[in-house]
């Protein structure tokens, strides 16, 4: 019998759920602070909904098959083009701008050679059906906020204006957005291969050493100040930034941390012509997405997770069952998070478990007294059940 | 264009979704000061991994197709079978006994017609690796503190040992478990054409009359008062309920409201023979399913759901940008989550954005003066900054 997940999919074990759970609720709060609000989608569209909104690589990866009843349908490859359908079938019942957060799982079927998975969760937030930059603005200033709130360091958010690159084809601007990793020769070099000539590639990637924002980022830029964010410390602008997508249309972003540097932990910016594709007019919109998967990542190798993720505060032995039961019942009436050993075996595999389980308390009867042992720093002493509660809550 | 859901499938719009998001955050809260643990599992599972698990019914209403790969997959059906393969796949890794919550999505290809989802969350606690009962009481007082948590009033937990039906076909079993529902009469017309003569079947349902608690029940209920239910009040023997799956092998309950006499809130059992499929030996479990589905309709209908599910406390309304960006970064530094309106439009299509998202304040620029207006008793007063802080707080 097969006892195994498919390749690119994940059990998370508590552990890992635990580091998951932290950080969704610790960006949720964050997006609530800012009036962003909940909005879930089905895992499964018609297929139509998805297909041809993703371009062929993205059509070729999307998990489709037909349905019992026959029905072409495709598991959600992102989380955007539902919304815009989501903003086509409830146009008179969503306020208006709608700020939404989804923080839901994708499918797609990449190669997972490449370390990357083929269900993975997404955090987006977006504000649709507002054309000010104020709304740009809101969504740097809330995903900054996020990340220092996560525990990262040295953060700053890289913002360009994309439409400078309008005019270039799109494989000229995936060649730009390598600057920073391949260096100007290289770039210009692909740029060259790709069909430019060589004093027009030149010319491109020199004048990004001007770097010298455009009329629309710098009102966003006066924005982001009164927002409270300090420009170059907290914000920077890079002409070379471009960005994979080809739908943005005006600002892009990225939020970087110095101490992490493999790539963004965020990433967004401005997408006018996508929404309105199924209401069937233009619907302006700006987003941000959280590379959670990287986040979680880069927070291991930092070290960013608070040590006491464990969800049970103190594990009551069980070596005395009716003691043990009544006990566990007062210090969950003292919203002690407290957990009874449902067995009654041998101490040291009862302590094995609060130690497998990260419990930071345990709890030990010795006769009529009451053993408080701290499982980190391995040592004990005898309280009262009062004192026990003060200590540990 | 389709611009629609499948059906079976929903979308969640921010009102609905806020609900779902305070269902689940007070579950977890409840479950974690048990010691209950975060578990996820894939979406996707190997075919064979679910298939004839869930008897014919379930291979047929499971959603199955073959992924780029040709390999034959299938979307989760429940989470016990995904819980059974982590059990056998990380033995050594996991703490025993091990529990844990899983609050994911499944999908069944059911019949829409009669009010049910193609997509649906499951709220599940289980502990594996323990025969105790006392891991049953656990269960259920848990259980029981959730519904209480989501404010359910006369609420009280049925059980009954299933082990006493383990003679019987099936088919008799769930004729019995409708005896609430259709009256004595008609289940015994229900077993004879099921195949029981009638004396057989006239004892049987006369026995449940009795409803005298087998030992291990009696066990199992002075672990509930030691955890501080009262019997008969909290919770009651059944000798009737009989619970639909055909898995469980003793301890079996449900749990219910007076209030909403529509069906059980959560219901579970103990399910000794399941867990170990995939390690190839016996591993005891017990656990109890939240029906979120019906949970939500019953806070609906009783009015369960506190007013305030509004993420944003105040609307900072724009008709002076400058003072209202300042106004709202001062807000959100005072821990309030507070959101500016985006353009500088009229000020009463603002205090309708607010309205439509139920945000229970709003502040007016009146020349150098701010108003703020209460929204819900659509009064109004001047104050300072530091008044309307400690105000809204």
């Amino acid at each position: 019998m097969i006892i195994q997940t498919l390749k690119g999919f994940r059990d998370f074990l508590p552990k890992d759920a635990k580091k998951r759970e932290y950080v969704i609720s610790t960006l949720k709060k964050v997006f609530e602070s800012y009036g962003f609000e909940p909005l879930e989608t089905p895992s499964l569209e018609y297929e139509e909904v998805l297909s041809g909104k993703y371009g062929e690589e993205g059509d070729k990866l999307m998990y489709k098959f037909e349905d019992n009843g026959k029905r072409k349908v495709a598991l959600r490859y992102d989380q955007t083009v539902p919304l815009a359908r989501v903003v086509a079938q409830y146009q008179n019942d969503l306020p208006m701008p709608f700020k939404r957060y989804q923080i839901q799982n994708v499918w797609r079927a990449e190669n997972t050679q490449k370390g990357r998975y083929r269900e993975f969760l997404q955090c987006d937030i977006d504000t649709v059906g507002s054309p000010s930059l104020r709304a740009d603005a809101e969504i740097i200033v809330c995903a900054l906020e996020c990340v220092k709130k996560l525990g990262f360091k040295n953060v700053k958010v890289l913002i360009n204006d994309r439409s400078v690159f309008n005019k270039l084809k799109p494989a000229y601007v995936s060649a730009i957005d390598k600057l920073e990793k391949i260096g100007k020769e290289n770039v210009i070099k692909e740029l060259v291969e790709k069909g430019m000539d060589k004093t027009s590639a030149e010319k491109l990637i020199n004048s990004f050493d001007d770097n010298k924002p455009v009329p629309d980022v710098s009102t966003l830029f006066e924005d982001l100040e009164k927002l409270g964010l300090e420009k170059n410390k907290d914000f920077v602008f890079k002409a070379s930034l471009a960005r994979g997508l080809n739908y943005y249309t005006s600002t892009i972003f990225e939020i970087v941390s110095e101490d992490y540097p493999y790539g963004s932990l965020a990433g967004g910016g401005r997408y006018d012509n996508l929404i309105g594709i199924f209401a069937g007019k233009p619907i302006p919109a700006v987003g941000i997405s959280f590379g959670f998967d990287r986040v979680i990542e880069a927070m291991e190798e930092l070290n960013l997770f608070p040590a006491g993720l464990s969800v049970t505060r103190v594990l009551v032995t069980n070596t005395d069952e009716n003691k043990a039961i009544e006990l566990v019942n007062e210090l969950r009436k003292n919203d002690i998070n407290a957990e009874i050993y449902l067995e009654e075996k041998d101490l040291e595999k009862q302590l094995k478990y609060a130690d497998k389980k990260d419990i930071p308390f345990s709890i030990i009867f010795d006769k009529d007294k009451l053993i408080l042992k701290d499982m980190i720093r391995r040592t004990q002493e005898i309280l009262t059940l009062e004192e026990i509660i003060k200590k540990i809550k």
